[in-house]
C-alpha cells in the first residue's frame, strides 16, 4: 500500500506539549455516550484500541498485561474468592480474568455506561471472550456509588477499574473518603480492595502517591505495584489494600497454586511477575513516603 | 468539547517533508474500491471531505470553486452546449454544474469507479444535488478510454475531471497523445476540451506546463487558467483547448449571458472571475513558455 | 538521508482542528523579542521561513508574490513616488521592492521590533537584498503610531506591512479610526494607502471585509485585491485606498511603464497579474457588499 | 505563552504507522557527525533530550534509570571493579555512574564519535557531571572493534552502551560472534559483560531474544533484565553475561553493600530495584526460551 494512503490517524494528546499518534488500519466506531466519548480503531502496532475521552483505554496487544495485573494479584491473595465485585471495567476484560478463576461463584460488575459495554461486546469480543455470557456474571448498569450504598452483599475482593479521578471524568466523584468507607463496608473481613491508580513514571507519580496516602487511613496494608503498559505510553500503577494480607509478601507457592488453577495460559502474570510488580524502584518508594495532601 | 476528545485526524501528506492535518468531526467511511482508497469525513474547517488515495479530492466548503471553474468557462465558450461529455467526476458535482445549464440536452459521464459514485450519492448528496436523477444525465460506469474508442457521438464540450496522471493513479493511462487524439475525435468542430491540469503554484507548476505543452500539438488555442482551492492547499490549474475559441479572450457579455441563464446562484464564477482565472502571473507564463518534454 | 532523521518539524497551528507541518532542513534561530516570538528555519518545500508568534510570516519560495503584490500596484498608481512610508516590514523585503523603483528618493520604514530587523539581516539577507544599506532607506525603530503623530512629512504612498490586528498581536492598536486618520494625514493629496488585510478565502474572508468596510469611511476608492501565497496556506488580501485613483481600473500601459522601469525582473507582478489581483470572485464581492461592524 | 507559539517539535517516528512528538522548549543543536545525525533540545516533559539518527538516546528526566540499570547490577556483581571498560557511551553518563564506584581505579571509555562527546560536554554537562575530568577516566576516540583487537588490558566488567545493531547504525558491525569473542578475551576470569540489548515490550522483544540467544554460546550465565524508560516509549532490555555470577540470583546484601558505598544517591537502583529488573514476566521468558537464529 503506498504510504500516502495512511490518512486516518488516532492522535493521543498527553499534554499540550506531547502527543503520540497511530495510523488507523481499520476504523470501527466513534461516538459519544452520555458519559464519555468512545472510539474503537485498529492500528498496526497495537491491534484494536479502545479510546475513551481521547485516551487509550486498552489495546489488543497488551490489555492482558493490564487486566492480569489488576485482577490476579488480588485474587491470588484473597482468602475467599467466591464473591467478587468489579467497579467499572465496561469492556469486559476484568470480568473475563475474574471468571477464569474456578473459585469464583459470582462476579458482579457495575458500570455506569451501558453503551461502552455494548460497543465492547460488538467490536471488542476478544476483551470479554464470552465472560458476559457466563452464568456467574452479574452485570449491573448503574452508578457504582449508589450500588455500594444499596448493596447488601460482601465480597472477598473488590476490583476498581474506573478511569482516573480527573476533574472532568465520570469517575471523579468515585474517589474520596466516603467512597473508600463505602467500599470497605462491602469487603469481607480480610478482603482485598485493588484499584488501578494512575501513573508511576519518574516524572508523573504524584497522583498515584496521593491515592496511596489517601488509602492508608483505611487499611493496614496498602501496597503499590505497577507495570509498563506500552499502549498507555506509561508505567501504570495499582494499589492493593487489605487488613489481612500484605501483597508484597505473598509467598510464591500461594501464587503458583492460584495461577496453576486458572484454565488457559496467562500472558504476563505468575509468581515471578508478581515479584517484579511489587518490587518498586527507589524514586517511587521515596515518593510514596512523602507527606502530602489526600483525597 | 474538551480538546483531548479530538483524537481522530485526517493527515494529508504532500511529501515526506510536508503534511496538513485536519481534526475529524464526523467519520463516514474508509475503504478501498478496485481502483483506489476512499475516505469520507467531516472537518470543522472544510465540512465534508472526499479523500481518494490519501489526497483531498473535494470539500464541502470549496468544491464549488473547483467545479464552477472546471465547467462554466468551457460551457460559456462552447458554440453548442446540447451534448456534453464528462470523463471521471464520480462525485457528481461536475455533472451537477453541467446540468444547471438549460441548453444541455444530454450530459454523459463516464467513470470507472462505481463505488465512488455510490459512496458519493450516499454520503455526499450535496455534491450531486440530484443530478444523477436528472433525465438528461447518462452515467456510464466504465473505462473512459474504451468509451472514447467505442462511442459514436460528438460533443460540444468534453470535460475531463480525472485525477492527476501520476504513476500509480487509475488516471495514468488516460494521458498521452493517443488519448488526446481520441478525445478530439469526439469533439464537434469548434468544441471545447477542458481538463483539470495539476497545480499552478510557484514551486510546483512543472507538471501543469508539461500538460499544456503536450496539448498544444492538438489545438489552436490552449489556455491555462487556475484558482486557489483552499482544501487542496494549492493553486489548481485547468487547461481549455479549442480550435475555435480562445477562452482567455471570451467577451464579458457572452459570459454574463451564459451565467444569467443558470438557475440558482454561482458561488465563484462570473465574468469578473473569468478575467481573474485567465490572467496569469509572470512566473506561470514564463513556465508555460519554456520548452520541454511532453506526454 | 534515511527518513527517520527528519526529527525537527515546524508545526503551524491554524486552529485547534487544523495544522500544517514542515520538516526543518536547517534550523537558524528561535527566540523571543519584547514583542513576539521569532523563528527562522529552512524547509524542503519553501526554503527559508520566517515565523512570528508561530505563524509563517514569509518564505523564500514565495515572499516575492506577497511583497510584489503589496508594493507595486500602489507604486504603479501613485502620482508621486518620491517619498514612501512603510509601516512594519521588519524583514526588509517591502523596503527592497520599494527601493527597486528608481523614482523613490526616500523610503522611510518604521518597525517596532529591532530584533526582527537584525535577525532578518543576519539570517534572511535574501529578503532585504541590500536594501538596508541603500542611502535612500531611512529605518526607524519605534512605534508606528507615535511616528505618525510626530512626523511632519507627507508621502506619495504609505504601505502597511503590519501583522494582522488580532487581539494579542503587537499590531492590534495600529488598527482603528484614529490610526486611519493619522495615516491619511501623512498622505499627499491623491496619495495611496495600501495595507495587507487578512485572508480572502471563501471560508475566512470576514475579517478582511470588516477592514474594507472600516476604510470606506476614509477614502473615495477602497479596493480589495488578493493572491494565494502558498506558504500561508491562504488567499491573502490587501486593500488599496485613495481619493484619486481606483486601482482596479489602473490602465495597462501605466502599469507596464512602471514595471519596465524597475531594474531586475519581477517574479509575479505585471499588468496581467494586476488584472488578476483586482478581479474578485463572486463570493468575495458579496462579502464586501455586506453591511456589518467596523474597527 | 499562547499555544500557537509552540511551533518547534521533535517528532520521533517509531515506524511508518507510529510517532511520538514533543514540543521543543529550547533548541540547542542539530547537525551531522561523520557517524550519525545529532540533536539536542529541551522539552517540557523530559527536559533536555539527546537525539541520535532521529531516535531519543537519553533524556534528562530519566537517563538515570537507564544508566543506573546499565552500570550498577554489573558492578555490584563484579569480583574486581578496579578496571572497567565502556564501549560507546559518548554522552558520559555511563562513565559518570562507573566512576561513582570508589573501587574503580580506571574507567576506559571507547567511543567512535568525538563530536557526540564534545556536544555532550557542551550541552549536556548534567550527563557526565564532571566524569570526563576525573583522573581515573581514560577516554579513547576510536573504533571499539579495533580497540578490542589492540588492547592488552583485561577488565572486571565491560559495559556496552552502543546503539542498537540495526542495519544502518554505526554499531552494526559491533555485533556478532567475532566481536563477542574479542570482548570475552578482554574480560578477567569471572568478569561481567553487560550490554544494552534492544526493547522488551510484549510486541517488540524479538531482537532482544536473538541477542540473548547469540550470547548463550559464549557465557555460562546470560541474564536478561529490563526496565521501562519513559523517554524511549519502550521497555528497555539489557543482558548481563558471566561465567562466574548469575546476576538474577545476586544476594540482597551484596547489592546493598555496593550501593551504600556509592557517594550521592541513586534515583532508581538498589537491591529491591534489582529484584524488579531481573524478575521477568511470562511473555518475555517464553520468548527467551524460543529457538531461533543468532547473530
Amino acid at each position: 500500500m503506498p504510504k500516502t494512503e495512511r490518512w486516518q490517524w488516532y492522535v493521543e494528546q498527553f499534554s499540550p506539549s506531547e502527543e503520540h499518534r497511530h495510523a488507523i488500519e481499520e476504523f470501527y466506531y466513534a461516538g459519544r455516550t452520555p458519559y464519555q466519548s468512545v472510539g474503537v480503531v485498529r492500528t498496526p502496532a497495537f491491534g484494536k484500541m479502545l479510546i475513551l475521552d481521547g485516551d487509550t483505554q486498552s489495546s489488543q496487544a497488551d490489555e492482558k498485561i493490564y487486566h492480569e495485573t489488576l485482577v490476579h494479584p488480588a485474587l491470588a491473595a484473597a482468602a475467599d474468592r467466591s464473591q467478587i465485585l468489579i467497579l467499572g471495567g465496561g469492556e469486559g476484560a476484568t470480568l473475563r480474568e475474574v471468571l477464569r478463576c474456578p473459585d469464583v461463584e459470582r462476579a458482579t460488575m457495575v458500570d455506569i455506561d451501558a453503551q461502552v459495554v455494548e460497543l465492547s461486546k460488538r467490536y471488542l469480543p476478544e476483551w470479554s471472550a464470552g465472560a458476559f455470557d457466563d452464568p456467574r456474571a452479574r452485570v449491573i448498569i448503574g452508578d457504582a456509588l449508589r450500588f455500594l450504598d444499596e448493596d447488601q452483599s460482601r465480597y472477598g475482593a473488590i476490583i476498581s477499574d474506573l478511569t482516573e479521578p480527573l476533574e472532568d471524568s465520570p469517575s471523579h466523584p468515585l474517589f474520596g473518603a466516603p467512597v473508600f468507607a463505602a467500599i470497605k463496608a462491602r469487603l469481607q473481613d480480610g478482603g482485598i480492595y485493588v484499584l488501578q491508580a494512575s501513573t508511576a513514571g519518574v516524572h508523573n507519580c504524584g497522583l498515584h502517591a496521593k491515592m496511596a496516602r489517601s488509602l492508608r487511613g483505611f487499611y493496614r496494608h496498602v501496597r503499590s505495584f505497577y507495570t509498563h503498559v506500552p499502549a498507555f505510553d506509561n508505567d501504570w500503577a495499582f494499589i492493593a489494600c487489605s487488613d489481612a494480607v500484605d501483597l508484597a509478601k505473598l509467598d510464591e507457592r500461594t501464587i503458583a497454586r492460584y495461577v496453576d488453577a486458572l484454565p488457559g495460559e496467562n500472558l504476563f502474570y505468575d509468581a515471578q511477575t508478581h515479584r517484579r510488580l511489587f518490587a518498586l524502584p527507589l524514586y517511587l518508594r521515596r515518593e510514596l513516603e512523602k507527606k502530602g495532601d489526600t483525597f
